[in-house]
């Protein structure tokens, strides 16, 4: 498992748990005068989107390496049923990106040499898939289900300690912006984003989402 | 915009609007017995999921928009002040794929004969990088913003009309698994999956995250 898999899952889970949790407990908290409410409202949140994130990014692994899987056994079978074809499908590779009909030619000729390389070849070029790490689809369910766990805790903690949700809210607001901020820079930083503005863009989402929650559960209640 | 484009936002945004707002009901009904709270708290949570995940879809088509334009950028750069280095990266791949001494030497050179088609054979087969549509981060963030209210609304119905928690979460529960096994049925089948098995496991899934929400919303209340 390469370091930016891990990094990837752990920037998946943790955006939506600081989000979602916090703009839930934001918009209930226009709702709801006492707190206890909302903290088994949010619990039950991280509870379920832990689970549906989790679960789901195990899924996702499990069918990508499965799909891999029947296209090589297909690719096999057509590289040994209809190599002609296959062959000529090489070559429309090999024309494609630019290279003239003799070259075509000699390259997929030389491609076509030996199986393994060809079919590789097929998988990799013709149909854009890469063979995936057998043991990936555990550990980025459980990266993306603690992430998640990990940032809804942050935007619940005030309103264990404050019954008023109001008075709450307002610790909840500063220390997830603030959270959310830190979290958007680093991130920022590692997919080559100018890591400020990367930063001011994440915290922006969870100020929209908290924001928007609040609104219509205030204007329901 | 491919319309594989369109059913992946609309998956992405459906499997978790149904499954994260259904969860969450299941969760509060375990702890209040009046739907009105836990008809706030859902409407709250999809106000706030799907901004969160639209407008994170969004910034994630913009980052990766800017992303290709500052690599695009700097291939030119490169080619321009390196010829060399940048005509053996084309060399080495095909190097890689296992093509001749001969072949690469003549490949590489076809290549290089013409900057554009160098920098986007560079981009794609280097990097991996595809040009991104322009139009499509916002597309992107109203398709899956819409799929999560569209998948969030339909758990929620039954806490309209039925005023005890406890019978409406039995109407939801019903509701929204049939909705979770057809979705993941046409999912599946769009993805390659045997959909009956496909089916399964997206409402399992419902069910996992749900069951979770309720136990602990029970224990904690």
């Amino acid at each position: 498992m390469h370091s930016s898999d891990l990094l990837k899952d752990i920037v998946i889970g943790m955006s939506d748990g600081l989000t979602v949790p916090f703009a839930l407990a934001a918009g209930l908290s226009g709702a709801v005068a006492n707190s206890s409410i909302i903290i088994i409202a949010g619990i039950a949140e991280i509870a379920a989107g832990s689970i549906a994130m989790g679960l789901g990014g195990y899924l996702a692994g499990m069918t990508e390496r499965d799909h891999y899987q029947s296209e090589l056994k297909r690719e096999y079978e057509e590289v040994d049923r209809v190599p002609e074809i296959e062959k000529q499908e090489v070559k429309d590779f090999f024309k494609q990106i630019g290279l003239s009909e003799e070259v075509q030619e000699k390259a997929s000729n030389e491609i076509a040499r030996d199986k393994k390389q060809w079919v590789d070849f097929m998988m990799k070029y013709e149909l854009g898939l890469e063979a995936p790490d057998p043991t990936r689809a555990t550990k980025s369910a459980l990266n993306i289900g603690f992430s998640y766990i990990a940032g809804g805790i942050i935007p619940l903690c005030p309103y264990f300690f404050i019954s008023n949700s109001t008075q709450a809210l307002k610790i909840s607001i500063l220390a997830t912006l603030i959270c959310l901020f830190v979290f958007g820079y680093f991130k920022s930083k590692l997919t080559g984003v100018a890591p400020l503005f990367g930063a001011l863009k994440v915290a922006l989402i969870g100020a929209a989402a908290a924001g928007a929650a609040f609104g219509v559960a205030k204007l329901i209640s």
